[in-house]
């Protein structure tokens, strides 16, 4: 495609006057913005049904996840917080003198964005990364998932549409959808950072391409993960019935296809939790895969498991028809796993997960220390139970961005705290989330200013204007005005 | 040296121990080291001296600086601001119900350090980057600069000792000195982040290493820059004198050997700081560089410099005696500059710096434009000054962590609001600090805890003890109460 040259040239045209709005400008952009997509949620549902297979409660659930990111970046902007505005004055009485410095943050430059194939909406052309990156002041130029073309061209109009009827810069959005755009995009001179959603290995090529630039920049890759969880042996008496069947619910939502999907449940004697699954997976409906490539992979992959010598299957669902593939759970021993770290732990993509069976806590820890970085873990359990007591909270943390007590990981509130990220392989980038208030952060760049006269600094680092903002002045906290 | 797998596997161990210290005793150990540095000033001073040629008064105020550090990141603690406090409320009432979140940061584990040559003291082996990792509850490895060893192993002794009186895990500090060490450390699976601050060159090669590892880690590189400083017209005819004085100062500070030397003076019509220049030249004295081998990579570099075709020497400063390098001013015409951007951009480590003349405001627009990412950047001139008019401002915002009005960019104190890094080169992480209080950040990673046990969660995440901490709930700021 060669208009390439022009969506580049248009962004940067963009990045130059957008940098200029004020916040209420923006919030203004990203309301309007989140308004047209509610108001285009039947027709967006009914384009991404005939893509992707997903059903239709979940993906109106989807169009309201979206339009809610965009208020809620609206909302991180009204908090002014991500301003992080920090303060010294000058003092010409210690040695050496102190000078006035006025610190802050401003948009990083242009931001690429690669969609996600799970989420056509959340993780989308429309998702959090492109409302994160606009709402920090940076045009996007998002490379669109092949598994929903038609539906990310629909939300990109819509965005499009937004930003005329506010005179935005037409080049604050842009959109690819060729593979090799999606390099280029990368590797451009005038892109300032890249956001991914998607697959370790397609995450990690990316991110070596941005990584061995000239100038390298940030590559936010948010990769996935194995998402272990771990049960008490107490608990496994105490509550088999309901994990069991919480775990087959989380598993089998969206046909197991989320990156917070519970990979793997270790037990520890849990004789009663699997006799559960064994009898509730019978009623555990799945649907259809998004797509035939990846059905084709994860089918691949479960073969592949099911063949090693230690794999047993634990339960398996009803075979709806021959469009949906049954939820399966494996089963394997922790010394068998223990033995076999690098062939075990694998992610299938889709409704399939592995039981762990541990003879004692002391293993369930020896389990936990071989995990990689995750998304997300967890434990079923009380304060007082053995694996508790012995520290597997420390472990968990050690490997995770999140660490979930008695619930499950699917399910990712937008919301001020989140976390959604975590070591790599979880992400490419563990000190920043992809989801949440604090997502802002990876599109804007500190600069202090060192001794300025006040009418050429941002509004926000002007005396006058100080009390409208959160800010550190000398090293003490201050709350913005009422 | 067969010591390095002992240093890891001590490292190890104090990790696992150290992150559990409560932030009262990790403050006592940061002002123990504080003050014994400050106790073994004399003799610091003394040993560096001998090793590095720096001036006694400069080496005295510099391990003022090294202990300064110390005291502030223990204030940073006291602040509490850095454990970014963020609790969401449970909210069953939304669709989907919210889960309780509570969110802060953890430390991400054994920390790589490389100390710089040029400032033994507070970019050494106990200089802010050991600081601020000690601070965040990081084990640290410190590569020495092989550019004074004795100096890097009396600091690693009193930070050993001060660790040892409190009964600091004895692998918490751990000391390399050979170059294959270094690499080592970069590439060990056990090394969770990097800090150097060196060359461009040495500091992109390691960041390749560290990026292409299988898991990939941080790797905070503070790297240098051209640190251009431009002058308006105006200024140019109103305060010439003041000017070039100051020029001249910043660039011989440390005989040049600042990663925020003045490198490039950028002057629209500026004879008459030019003539300045010439005329204040004569009184500037410079002392000797760190070594011999820094000395010959300055002189070959100022030596391609002044070949080039297009470029004159505008002033020389006295030859002491042969040990010490004169102080060089070129001068190049801004259309040279822009003609030949590669080979007049470069950075000349030592007592050597350059003139631009611009003809026009516009034409300093464009000199401003072709600069790669610096650490600093700056402007002598008056708000209503023509190149400050235009635009000056927001181009230097673009390429630098820190912009300076008035002043020069040697001389990076260490308080709350300081920035110091940039956009690539000047670092190879624009969103840190390598300075001040925000330096802290890069060696804690967040995390987020869901539906936990209050008794299982830390203490400044618990509902008990919020009202000691600055916090966000539910998107609002809170002060920690007095």
């Amino acid at each position: 495609m060669d208009k390439f040259p022009q969506i580049i040239a248009d962004a940067v045209s963009a990045r130059d006057e957008y940098c200029k709005w004020d916040q209420s400008k923006i919030i203004e952009l990203l309301e309007l913005i989140a308004t047209k997509l509610d108001a285009a949620s039947e027709e967006l549902v009914s384009v991404a049904a005939k893509e992707t297979h997903l059903t239709n409660p979940r993906l109106v659930g989807e169009v309201g996840r979206m339009s809610g990111q965009w208020r809620h970046m609206a909302a991180v902007l009204k908090n002014k917080e991500y301003l992080q505005v920090s303060i010294d004055l000058a003092d010409s009485t210690t040695q050496p003198p102190k000078p006035d410095l006025r610190k802050s943050n401003i948009p990083i430059g242009i931001v690429g964005v690669f969609g996600a194939s799970n989420f056509p909406f959340g993780f989308g052309v429309g998702g959090g990364d492109t409302a994160s990156a606009i709402a920090a002041g940076c045009p996007v130029i998002i490379k669109a998932n092949p598994g929903h073309p038609e539906t990310s061209r629909k939300i990109f109009e819509i965005m499009m549409a937004s930003g005329k009827q506010l005179n935005a810069p037409k080049g604050l959005f842009g959109l690819l959808e060729s593979f090799e755009d999606g390099i280029t995009l990368v590797q451009h001179e005038d892109v300032s950072a890249i956001a991914f959603t998607g697959s370790t290995t397609g995450g990690r090529k990316l991110y070596d391409l941005a990584q061995s630039r000239p100038v390298p920049i940030p590559f936010y890759g948010e990769l996935g993960g194995l998402n272990p969880i771990f049960v008490t042996e107490e608990a496994n008496k105490a509550n088999a019935t309901v994990i069991a069947q919480g775990f087959l619910d989380s598993v089998s939502l969206g046909a197991g296809q989320f990156c917070t999907k519970p990979g793997f449940l270790i037990l520890i004697n849990g004789s009663d939790i699997k006799q559960e699954l064994s009898q509730l997976i019978s009623k555990s409906a799945v649907h259809e895969m998004l797509n035939d490539g990846i059905r084709g992979l994860h089918n691949s992959k479960r073969e592949e498991f099911s063949g090693l010598g230690y794999v047993k299957v634990l339960a398996k669902g009803p075979a709806m028809n021959s469009d949906v593939e049954p939820l399966t759970i494996f089963e394997i021993t922790a010394d068998d796993l223990l033995k076999n770290k690098d062939t075990s732990l694998i992610e299938m993509f889709g409704p399939t997960a592995v039981v762990v069976d541990c003879k004692t806590p002391q293993q369930a820890l020896e389990v936990a220390n071989v995990f990689d970085g995750t998304l997300a873990s967890g434990v079923h359990g009380g304060t007082g139970d053995e694996l508790i007591q012995l520290g597997i909270i420390d472990l968990l943390s050690r490997i995770s961005g999140r660490v979930i007590m008695n619930a499950w990981p699917t399910g990712v509130a937008v919301t001020w705290s989140m976390q959604h990220g975590g070591p790599y392989p979880a992400s490419t980038g563990s000190l920043f989330t992809s989801v949440g208030a604090d997502s802002i952060v990876r599109f804007r760049r500190p600069i202090v200013y060192q001794n300025f006269a006040h009418d050429l600094l941002p509004d926000y680092l002007q005396d006058k204007n100080l009390d409208s903002y959160p800010r550190r002045v000398n090293g003490t906290q201050h709350l913005a005005a009422q």
